[in-house]
């Protein structure tokens, strides 16, 4: 696939094979995509808890009111921000999001797929994730990803162009 | 050039091929492909200025501190959330930083590059932009992105990938 008609075919996935692992060399090249993202200072302040358990996805699913599907998923990947390796305050949010979107491109240019589950900004859900994993204090949970592989591809996204988004030269 | 290609060899750009402007074509391309990042309750928040007069970028020169080389660039766009469209409170900075690697790529996908010099975090900075370009307080800058055509085709970075942050079922 290319480059561009990945970006442009990316879709959140939800419904996926059960059962169908995700093999250890492609989850450490997604991952690896994922720390290609650019970062403040290069700093590269991001974490990655991958969950495969039955149990812990069970326990994902009771914390997180929006991923019920993480229990049929391949995968749980808890993508977090390590607030003492950002360049500066306020920046483990940025680059931890840039990487989660590499780590959406990997999965999709594998023929699996992902959804984002927001754990950020809610102060309760971020704590009750840094609960479940044992997170330190300093290592804030941006999102959920449930990854595995899409039952059926998704169709084409609906055109999101919106001329109307773009200023010229100012506001 | 292929997805997983793509992902692994964009690189931060600082050098660009004075006055070789962006085709108005591939700029909305460019533009496109941002739009199609995931966002929260896909709100899709984001705004792009897009400024390529002279004045103007000098003007940025002067309001950013590490951004001297915007003079010799194509353009700069300056990727901003609009908090009135986003899906909660606090969404605007997640979203629109997928969207600006999105940007990112999709330059890379076309033989250019681009520098994603961070307005975020800093209050000053994002004031310093809002009047510049003269945002409605609703619209914060999250960075200016300074983009162009590379003099010279960057390096591979350096291996990134680093086994210790990955976690496996907790921390």
């Amino acid at each position: 696939m290319y480059l561009e008609a990945g970006l442009l075919t990316r879709r959140s996935v939800r419904q996926f094979e059960k059962g169908h692992k995700i093999a250890e060399n492609d989850m450490k090249d997604i991952l690896k995509i994922a720390m290609y993202a650019p970062s403040a200072c290069n700093k590269q302040p991001w974490e990655f808890v991958v969950i495969e358990d039955e149990a812990m996805k069970n326990k994902i699913a009771e914390i997180h009111p929006y991923a019920q599907f993480v229990k049929d998923a391949s995968a749980a990947i808890v993508v977090c921000g390590n607030e003492q390796e950002q360049c500066d305050n306020g920046f483990w949010i940025v680059d931890t999001s840039a990487a989660i979107e590499n780590l959406l491109l990997a999965l999709h240019g594998k023929g699996m797929g992902g959804c984002w589950c927001a754990i950020y900004p809610y102060a309760e859900r971020m704590k009750a994730f840094q609960n479940l994993l044992g997170l330190p204090e300093h290592v804030k949970p941006n999102a959920l990803i449930v990854a595995g592989y899409p039952i059926k591809q998704p169709t084409q996204p609906q055109d999101r162009f919106r001329e109307d988004k773009i200023h010229y030269e100012r506001w």
